[in-house]
């Protein structure tokens, strides 16, 4: 019982210590108490350190990787990866959790109340302006995107924090209970946790994915270990000091850093009862089978665009169409990959709108730049295939980004859009070419004519991933169609749908 | 713990017994087992008698009271009318009844499944067309409507009780918990029931609204009594006896038949912990002074519809609008009392097609019939004095029903509408004629500009009563700043939206 | 509309100005950002001043009051109370507020994250040292308890304003939906605001019950009206300052001093859809008439706790009857009126040590301090007549404190406990005085034996108020009788129970 | 849109024909309108058939298989089996289902009034004694129980049915909303189908594990394809019959008698968007693998019971553990596997009673019959390696039944129970032995010390599969270190505590 002495030792010593911190932070120039460096001076000269955590100490290792700047191809950061003989550590740690987990509403529950306390002091450190800017800064080092997209992500983060201050982290432990068939009787249900889990986290939303997953698994007396995509860990790896500064207690959290094959291993040795796996499709399956189905997969999506038969504010349509399809180069699960157009928006400026919004996009502030799992070459070699189905053209884009220093092993090319014909994308020969997702800044459009939706609904059922959808139109009926069709993560219906942006309080019916 | 033991046996041994019964109901073409009247025999000749039930026993009572045919004034049927000097028995069995019910998740959970069997039972019981077609003419003969509506009542009322079979009456007691602060504490959250309460209800839908609320208030672990207006409550009598049948235990439920002096010295005497009272905003304002407070109130409501600018199905608008206002004869809590029609209605034939339905109402098969609360001399005087408002007129209706042998303490009218234009409805001198609520088939309509709406959304704010409205429309932006700038129990949306027939499954949110 | 943009325009600019004054809180020795007076230097030379709020203008009176200090008498604070002939301008402000509220879920749904934002920044504001230290000693200048007790109903509002932080409002306004009958139907379910409120709450919570309610009406888009009973009122006038301070708009509330006569006429005539009244049931009844019953009423009670057949730790059940008998000075809602010991409890310790717990209270703490609502003469008087009852007698206290000087229109007495046998309780004569609630350190004591466990379940049911109880046994059997026979808003049970002390995560079940 | 008109009609029209013939049910002695077999009458010279359902046809196969009577060895059931060969049919139906359903909250929502219908009717239907003894034989003959056992299953299917009368279907539908960032944004979020899936249903309990998870798929819009163990599955195919009798559409389901090879392959074809598999722990896996993770497994479990330290009801508790080990000779997924005694319980009677209770067994009334899944020698094999453990002792049974006609394909043991030290269950080396499930009438049973409940835990912890669990205390402290330290589906708690029998109306918490 160590622990619950522990922490409620903390509770009732640490907020003077951190409040009197919190002001320092508005009065020095220089640093932040939880953080081990300074977002913008990482670089080849002082390249920024990411470590490991095992239970409760921070560790090096053996075989420190190097990353190169995706801006300028300098070795910016040196990552700890941890190899397939340093992986006992972490398995011990993981085994040392009971399957009822660190807490549970008959264990310990005083940790609910210390989960709350903890998001509730996570969720001030963000607000503030000099946290919320190295936050900011420091994703758009590894993973380009404007600050104004990057902000969102911390944002976002706060504002699941916020969600979960005071008693709604035990309030999500709520339990029911009905009548039995006898006096004395009752039937209880209860949430209980899986105690050792895994999660793994993609490239693109380096803060917002891992906090949300890490932060809901502990919330209910999970004990996790977390890895983060090995080319943005380090703004994890600098998120945990801070949830640290604020009460997480150490031994709660394992993180590490490896290549896919130790860490396979590592959940082969050290069996967790489950993993949370969000990224490609390809890694998820050899997940599901060698995990035995223990595994939960958050998927990406080719995430289609409906533009119904009322035509309306088409500025704003169009800078929602530029949004969903281009911010963050198009590296957003949620990102537009295909636009289906009423024939009604043809005769409109719909599409020079597009290739003027398109065309403002600039390296300088970072609202197109790399692409992280792409090269330029093999972006456009997709690119020259589709131009060979019949009737397709090249809308905009279509060429490498001019004077840039974006190494090669990443992509830089311009916010692109290929038409292609409607009945030529529903050929068998074409479908799976046309329906191929291509994680950077491109898309699909095409046109169908009133009497061709079901053509496209037929499109939209043969996709094997639905994360998200827009329907854009007012119209009652047209919406009713489309949405009773199709099946998505989360459809965005009205004349202003996007399929990106969504605010942190959405859900993902899967 | 006697009842137990005896509600335990009727659930073994009573089915055998009544599914012998209820075949005997396809074969024989004379009664149901339940029932000691037959519905269509009821006549001055063989007047129908309703009695009292109190602490299990049926009772007559030293002062019978007598009711006129409203289709043709014969004497036919005779109520216990229970004096103020004989209230004792019932104060008595009311007061029996302890605060914390006759169940509670704590106390005879069993009975929770007793009350899932009545249900199933009651449900198949009214599911048989013999048992349907007996309650639909009986609701026709007190409270003249169509079989068709008096067969909805039916319905609802079947499927109400469906909604409450097997388990679904104790998870109506479902419980929640919290953790608490400490090992060992939990918060719970239990539904207790008010103990001893009473039941008032009204005449015009002599079923429906009597067994909701009884078997909601039995549900939960209370003992009502209830009283249903004298002039229907033959058939809540004859319900309870089929109830009985079904297996509700005698004493459960008391059922009186009183006038309203009677009835507040019970309720004073007894002083039931709650009393749900559905009726006239009169009455229920007394109540509540009487009862400092302990009641709940269903009242009427000044039902209004709006028709949006965009004009589509008039057909289908005009008979939905010719059902909301005139079938029951209007006399629904849920009747539309006032239609705004935006101007772009005033060109259609929405009015004309109006006028042709309500022509085709006749008494013969009660699609208009008797007013049971105003008498056609006041409906008149009511339209005269609305007719000098300064630019009214009568659209169709207005007279007294030919040929008919309605007595005149009952009213007689054909189905009218008054139009009276909307700034005159604003002026403060009109304003309370023209929403005093007529319980019959009588509306007011008017007309709005495209710039008026501002002046709608007044004259709608300054109501006193928001039962139900509808808003016509498929236009989302209208819809949103209508249902906005609104408050009532229900709103129906769209362009088939009506104030009436909501479904059972529905929710008077006020 | 100019509020939105209003309310927007604060979210954008305010925090910056906030964290900026968040900082100096910890530098500066002198005053808080929001606060018009010092706790600790109200006094009779330098007396603080309670301004009243409407139409978002602070106003003062042309009729100021003053309170007398509890502990001395000195003349330390001024009351601007407003008279019968100002309250127009009230009664305008309320009026103003349609009966959709200030916003609903179709109307300026960006004030639930504005509401977010205010809980957010007023929970970190009460988190900080200094401002709950000035609330704290605030309230004990005018409700005198211990530090440590007005210090918990800080925290009590802290945590209430933690659990809607973030999206917490929004999720409030949560509404639900069923498919209808047919294609194109749905039924949904809203919750939607009265309108104009008022709020009306006692003098023993002078922060928590009236921010509790307060914020709760706020969240769901109504405009309440404040009145604090005026003894306390200057707490809430504070923390109204504190609230605009972190961004309320200023006319969302009004804030009122009066007498009770003046808020009835102001009821009267601005007609609030609902008013939620705290305080005596004398005053409820009248309200629950004069409002024709639109009144939510969260009375007092005579609130019970049973020791249990099953004796263990004594030291801790006697220190928990001491709290729930006397912090406070008995001035809780749920403080413990009477204690039904089973009589294996008899041959403990329990008694004396709750006596030894009772002497340890002292004035210069104010574990035991001035009671506002009976003077010391009443309470004795009281006393008289129940030690008049055959058995009866003085456990311990009885006296006037000592040394002190509380003025003669407040109490002042020891903490006491009279027995009374179980019998003589239950007598007609006997039972109202019995059990007639003294809002004071005042408690009664009785005695059960095993077989005496229906007349204990039979003095409860006859109680007319039930707030609290407390079932002290861990036995199943036993816990399960009298909770399954009994009916209070809250009851703990278990060996740890007590009647107060409850957290904010509580619910009340009436 | 033909099957909504379809489904209409028959609701306007099917219940005059169905009550009709419900009435027969009471007269005739022959037959049931929708059977295709008598129930009593299968045997060697007149065998039951077993069709398949696919595409709305009733169809045999190429290739019959035989079923050899449990209890004498006749060939009494052909079954038709689908050949490799034959599947397309099957494929082909499934693949007609689009991923959005066969209705969803925004398409078709009259279909959920339908299975309301469906529902009600099929509840009706079983609790008529004529076809609930009709099941309850069939059962027995396939799925040898006592009557009792076989009844109840039937029993709770009707309850499962009666839950989901009138609107409950779509109240399952529930959705809910909330208020988004800007006016006109709201969040909703609806439970949408998988459309095509498959069921693959175990032995033991032939019709109740079918059915509840059939009509759970059925109400959410999926169409399924359902597979039963060919051993049992005459029950399900009638049940089928039934099910169109009250109005299923029969394109709604197919329905399959194969091996599991020819499943797996319709599966790989088929793809379903997600399969629900109930059996052993090796198919389970091998599924997870070949769909891709696309599989819910409902799992077996080693289920344990723990009798704590306080003794009470002796009698009472000998007769749930007989109940809990032996009734339908083990073969539950939720039998009492290993009984944890406190030493205080070894001083009683208790293990004496369990013996006489076991031997008052017989095959006559099946309260102890054939074993479907082991031989009597592989249980009498296992029992024999337990017996070498050190410290092991039979307790009772361990040798064949008597006079018994069972085919040596199956097995036929007395009800069994195996003393092994705890100590020695804890051995790295005995463990796996001794916690392998013998799906028969076989128990472990041990001791622990007062000082040895930590050593009982951690045998807990590390079993692989937790479905139910029994905690036999009153001791609120030990329910809560055993309930916060396990994990289970199910934990019984309570001295009245079992591990089967669980009420239609429990929670599988996962």
């Amino acid at each position: 019982m160590y622990r619950v002495v522990a922490s409620r030792a903390f509770r009732a010593g640490a907020p003077q210590k951190a409040f009197g911190c919190w002001c320092n932070l508005s009065r020095s120039a220089h640093t932040l108490p939880f953080a081990t460096l300074e977002a913008d001076e990482i670089s080849g000269s002082k390249p920024g350190e990411v470590y490991n955590l095992v239970q409760g100490k921070w560790t090096g290792s053996s075989n420190w990787s190097t990353l190169l700047d995706p801006l300028n191809g300098e070795q910016f950061i040196r990552i700890a990866e941890v190899g397939e003989k340093e992986i006992q550590p972490f398995v011990e740690s993981l085994s040392k959790c009971p399957k009822h987990g660190l807490h549970n509403p008959f264990k310990s529950p005083e940790r609910y109340l210390l989960y709350g306390d903890i998001s509730t002091k996570a969720a001030h450190m963000l607000s503030l302006p000099k946290v919320s800017n190295f936050f900011t800064r420091l994703i758009q080092r590894v993973s380009p995107k404007s600050y104004q997209q990057a902000l969102g992500e911390v944002q976002v983060t706060q504002k699941f924090l916020e969600n979960f201050c005071g008693d709604q982290v035990r309030f999500l432990a709520r339990s029911f209970a009905v009548p039995g068939n006898h006096l004395g009787q009752q039937s209880h249900g209860y949430r209980w946790p899986y105690g050792p889990v895994a999660i793994i986290t993609p490239f693109n939303f380096p803060l917002e994915i891992p906090v949300l997953q890490l932060m809901g698994a502990l919330y209910m007396g999970n004990k996790p270990i977390l890895k983060v995509d090995s080319k943005v860990s380090i703004v994890m790896e600098q998120m945990m000091r801070l949830l640290h500064y604020c009460g997480l207690p150490v031994e709660d959290v394992d993180f590490i850093n490896s290549d896919g094959k130790t860490m396979n291993k590592l959940l082969m040795e050290a069996n967790p009862r489950m993993t949370l796996f969000t990224g490609s499709s390809r890694v998820a399956e050899k997940l599901a089978v060698d995990l035995k189905g223990r595994v939960k997969l958050e998927d990406a999506g080719f995430d289609w665009k409906i533009l119904g038969p009322d035509v309306n504010e088409v500025d704003y349509v169009s800078w929602v169409c530029d949004q969903d399809a281009y911010a963050c180069s198009g590296q957003k699960c949620s990102a537009q990959s295909v636009l289906f157009m009423h024939e009604n928006w043809s005769s409109t400026s719909l599409l020079s709108k597009m290739k003027d919004l398109a065309d403002r996009r600039k390296l300088e502030d970072l609202t197109v730049g790399p692409v992280l799992t792409f090269t330029t070459e093999a972006m456009l070699e997709h690119m020259n295939k589709l131009l060979k189905v019949p009737g397709s053209k090249l809308l905009f884009g279509g060429e490498e980004l001019k004077n840039h220093s974006i190494p090669s092993i990443y992509g830089a090319l311009k916010p692109t859009a290929i038409f292609v014909p409607l009945e030529e994308i529903l050929k068998d020969g074409n479908y799976e070419l046309v329906t191929r997702e291509i994680f950077g800044p491109f898309q699909i459009v095409t046109e169908y004519k009133q009497d061709q939706l079901p053509l496209v609904l037929n499109a939209l059922e043969r996709m094997h991933a639905h994360l998200t959808a827009a329907v854009v139109s007012n119209d009652p009926l047209f919406l009713q169609e489309v949405i009773g069709n199709t099946v998505n993560g989360t459809t965005y219906a009205g004349l202003r749908a996007r399929t990106t942006g969504a605010p942190q309080n959405h859900w993902w019916v899967k």
